[in-house]
């Protein structure tokens, strides 16, 4: 699938790129949980809720990297991600899709994985034309394709192009605080200025290395706006009432 | 204010320029409101709820519509708006932020107003360097500002950059149907697969000559996905109780 970077990019302007270097080093909003729980967990009080906006990114397999970047390279980590272990790489990648619509600097994420795949907001997928529908990581099978475009060369992607579901990241004792399992949906409440907002189907992300983080993209915390908030909860959703 | 068009223009991409006349064109959702309602109101049944996404576009007096597009122009009508009165205009504009950040080609909407005012999701602020405030349309002292380039030249806004508060207009039927006078507060649930939300806040604007339809932004429509929506529902807000 290895293709020959032939130069035939677009020109863009210098407001892109700062609006991704913008968006890429945006500040996560951390906050305690106030009182909407109804009784605490097992830990000591509540667990410190954190949300953070996840900017338009791409997973690589190690084929893909070397594909990209040339034979036997590495991804540089360049920020460690709230996630230990997890990393914004120095690598950029030019996200082309159908008819020659790109994005020129889309953040390469690391450590490599089994299937490549890049993360957009609907605003990133629509300025594409890619239609890129709503799924949680890793399930691509049937999803729109894109090419990759790195400095070393260029990859055809057949599928991985996904706007990704909201989803919260916890370990075991947080996932029984909320009185949660694995799986299982939540709703996010952001207050804030003129602008709150209940995030319903916070998918449960439980695993004993987690730490408590809910992952929205660009749109969503643009909605509520996020940097303006106020105050954060989240709960099971079942116990949301949202219009109940 | 007026100044001369000198050119000083950045390039853009074409899918930018898509990206603008798709958002436009996007077509609004309209549905039936389900059994949410508690009971019927003085109407035949629960009115037809519509939610439509504002694109950022710009309102303008009538002198700068002639600053912008020359002595004596008038706006041209393009398409009806859902409320009765309201056009989107045949006319665009250059929108350029501070660092001479821009978007190329930004629908006017008329008829022309007492104060021009520029309208943008969080996303659109962003690329162009504005930290443009939650503000209902018309508050907008103290708002930043921001340069308008049309073909006969230029007109420097001293204020007038927003991100329009979401809000919801209606006729007083409406409103007795929900129990809502002008200037409370309502909550939108969308209900969309893995993505729905509860939007509070959103105000209502009550007027004799109103049409029931909730006003959101691109931002807030792509955080739903509202194209692929299920269902719609509007309720006072302090009958949501999300997270009550």
């Amino acid at each position: 699938m290895r293709t020959t970077l032939n130069g035939a990019t677009q020109m863009t302007t210098r407001g892109e790129i700062e609006k991704l270097v913008r968006l890429a080093i945006r500040q996560s909003l951390t906050s305690r949980i106030g009182d909407s729980q109804p009784e605490p967990g097992p830990s000591h009080g509540a667990p410190s809720l954190r949300v953070s906006i996840s900017a338009r990114h791409v997973h690589l397999t190690d084929q893909h990297v070397e594909q990209l970047f040339g034979p036997g390279y590495k991804l540089t980590p360049d920020k460690p991600l709230y996630q230990d272990g997890f990393f914004a790489a120095k690598e950029t990648l030019m996200i082309v899709g159908p008819r020659r619509r790109m994005l020129p600097e889309v953040r390469v994420l690391g450590p490599t994985r089994p299937h490549s795949q890049v993360e957009l907001a609907i605003t990133d997928a629509i300025s594409l034309g890619i239609d890129a529908p709503v799924r949680h990581s890793g399930d691509i099978a049937g999803t729109p394709g894109c090419v990759l475009v790195g400095p070393a060369g260029a990859v055809e992607l057949k599928e991985g192009v996904i706007r990704a579901a909201r989803h919260v990241h916890m370990n075991f004792e947080e996932a029984a605080y909320y009185g949660v399992k694995n799986g299982e949906l939540m709703t996010l409440k952001v207050v804030s200025p003129q602008c709150s907002v209940a995030f319903n189907d916070c998918l449960v992300r439980a695993d004993a290395k987690a730490k408590l983080e809910v992952h929205i993209d660009t749109d969503e915390g643009n909605a509520c706006n996020l940097d303006a908030a106020t105050e954060i909860s989240l709960k099971r959703q079942e116990d949301c009432r949202c219009h109940g």
